[in-house]
């Protein structure tokens, strides 16, 4: 079933649902799914809401035009559109496959409702793992000498595949400071460690010198400070006294699979909402 | 802060939600927390709305006489109270103490919101764990002969103490059908095993036996039919071959506990909805 | 580092370890690792050891001669083999991809030290995926007419490829009684339910209809008794009142691909004996 | 079953285990359990015993005088005792009580089994919920100023009482680093975050903040470094968004029961060996 999906916040006040439903229910829409939560302690309202698309008595580019009075009123920031209108992915990896070949998989087989204009590398390495998908894949070299110029060609392949998200499915590099500005809540980063636990480099053998009696991955959105950025979801496994650091690479990829692939559903369903550092997720 | 719960399911329709946060605004309300659930497949609606009793413009007898014609028009089974009218628990227990001690604390740690007017059980073991709590303690035996009397007399004092809710925190005798019935919806049991997998006696030696790998306890409403009630809430922990049955009983005393306390809970701040032989839990 | 792997089962007796690594040590065998199990309940004896093949002064063939009288004096069921021989691994599936993408995957990466010298399907829908991995694929389409013919020609195909394990990674069919007979042991299936819950078919639906708060799914050897066989493992994953039955299918998915790859890698590496209808599982 | 336990570290070489369990079969015993653990990187050997009493021909003090000349040979750290002598455990709190109830229930149904020779705390909050026991307890204040001189009389205290084990169920005093080194490896502490996140104060505020979808507590000793000794166990459990640092607080309580309950636990079963600032945990 075709669906619009009204995503929302904003600063919260009295009857704001109430308005927002009435709005919907003026123009004739069904609500299939209604997800709302207010952060009292920062005052602030999110929402989002799933309508029924055959229901409106609008299309979607005068939904968007009558709903913007209203959204001015509430000073909301929100987006509206059509789930059958695909968000575009673009993944960038390094020499690691295994969240890549997830994603692919969860792709392929319609459970992640995405398409997939480009996968970009800084090695060859897994070319043959996308180009068997019939995928484009594009190999950009990033060396300390060259990373500028390396991000500024890629920002441009970003542009012409019409990225709407990036995803970074184990890509080894730092992105520049400026780029993830430019790209604030639309590159979702995996990283193998139960953060704040470990971040930056090596947190399995970090997580194996210390101890721990379970190891993580997190799914984030990057910023332009090291993995810090909102998380969206977390995984975890225990491990014990006889796991040696390459088991913990072993049983942590798999965590770092499912986070990852969670993460990437709950953004493109438009189910993540960035609150500050911290995100309202209306899991499904 | 005092809250105003409403509780409601209903037929699904369009504008449902419309309707009911427009009923609140109108009448002053703040919705602190909202809740909504559409069953597609059974199409039924459940909300659950937590209003600041401060800001409504009517108190509770005034604000459920204005309620009415809506909720009578949408056809709905709804409940309005405020929060610091706490529910009233009656626990019953047979000899097992571990439910019964984890829900005292709760309770007078303060996490758990209820009262407790009254222990009953069908042995005196227990009277000591109670009664230092300031508690009232029945012991009322049950024999296969007395059954009918015994849950007679039980009745009048659930009555008496005006309870809202029993919980059968490992409880061991099986409830009568007609009893049942009459309190459909209000007893809450704990089974110590992963529903519907050993539903029945000694399901701790029959999941030994199985040789499973992960063992569970079930919180449920108790309905006629034994263990197969709505589930609200489910546990569950790894167990590995050198478990025995004396290991799966220590190790499930937690997930009972788990179980128990987080249904009674969620039950006793309006979050658990029945939907047929389902429940709708709205977990915070 | 190249191991001989020694895994036994035997009545329990005063002694046994002490016989056992003496045995080892008289042979210069430097123990990498050992794992036991004595089953007070049943009175039997489990052991895995895992011994630095190159510490050996006897090869294999040598080593198992020397072994076979003290294991015929505890009356033992015991192997010994090398791991660098790797374990034989013929996959059946039917349409559905998931395990088999997931077991593909972990073989290519090296995680599952197996040879896949086949794998057999009864519908050509999934000959694409395998072939491009350059494996051998076999359609054998089975009906009701057909199945003991076609079960005929399969297990012709089995030794042909000197299978030593089976695996069903949902394949569909129910095995004749005889063959579980025959490769007793010998054959590990996914089952998308945790069992013994939803035995059977559709336990997906059987979930949602119970209305459980934990779906799962169970890795087993397959027996003459549907579902019924020593489980290996198995994996949950909380579901809530807003999960349809084809969430349950999504979420069972990973559930799924999990148990089914940890299973496999158990037995694979010799982790697992069975004891009646239960599995020992020394985990790594 | 009366059981002598033998546990064991000392540097790795071929035939430990061989030596010690033929050591044990000379002197008659039966191995009811044996755990074995070689850290290939450290290469250093772990292990546990448990003999059956009655089977053993010699004496507890006989038994010790015959494996000191082995034990010595193998540069062995090592202790041997019997079961039926139960650790003597002191707690330690401050104001909050869920991990003392905890314990106390454990230790009353005789799930753990110790004795509990005294509890102290600064504070007289809970001298009832520890005097109802039938337990003695002792308040000892302290302040910066005092501090020196209240650890001085807790440690007279503790010897006076003859404990094996200090546990700090949420005790909120910093150790003095002598008292730390004094006590090396026998006192437990329960951090209320999921170490190495959010070592020190105020962590569930933090975790908070940090918006993590997992909280956590650990079960480590304590070390002169805060937070920072070997961990022992720890439990996690989901967040979302809608959880306030109330809701952390109270979520978290269960992870610290849990932790702190089973570390306690697998200590005073002689299951816990320290490996550096690791740990290696024979789990039951």
């Amino acid at each position: 079933m075709p669906q619009t999906l009204l995503k929302i916040s904003c600063p919260d006040r009295v009857g704001l649902l109430s308005r927002l439903t009435s709005f919907i229910a003026y123009h004739g829409g069904n609500l299939l799914e209604v997800n709302q939560f207010t952060d009292a302690i920062g005052k602030w309202f999110f929402a989002r809401l799933a309508i029924d698309s055959q229901s409106l008595a609008l299309d979607l580019p005068a939904l968007k035009k009558a709903f913007t009075p209203l959204a001015s009123d509430l000073e909301a920031r929100w987006t509206l559109r059509e789930s059958k209108q695909k968000v575009r992915v673009v993944i960038l990896v390094s020499k690691l496959d295994h969240c890549l070949v997830d994603l692919l998989w969860r792709w392929r087989s319609g459970e992640l409702p995405i398409e997939i204009p480009l996968v970009v590398s800084n090695h060859e390495d897994l070319r043959p793992v996308v180009e068997r998908e019939g995928l484009k894949f594009v190999c950009v070299p990033v060396t300390p000498e060259t990373k500028e110029a390396a991000f500024a060609q890629m920002e441009a392949l970003f542009c012409e595949a019409e990225a709407d998200l990036l995803v970074l499915a184990r890509y080894m590099q730092i992105l520049p400071a400026e780029f993830c500005k430019a790209w604030h809540g639309k590159v979702i980063n995996i990283h193998h460690s139960f953060l704040p636990s470990f971040a930056g480099a090596n947190p399995y053998k970090r997580a194996y010198a210390r101890g721990v009696k379970l190891i993580g991955a997190t799914c984030h959105y990057a910023t332009a400070e090291l993995d810090a950025g909102p998380i969206i979801d977390q995984e975890v496994i225990r491990v014990e006294h006889f796991h040696t650091p390459d088991d913990l690479l072993r049983l942590g990829r798999d965590c770092e699979r499912m986070a990852l692939s969670r993460g990437v559903r709950y953004h493109v369903e438009d189910r993540v909402l960035i609150n500050g550092n911290r995100s309202v997720v209306f899991r499904d």
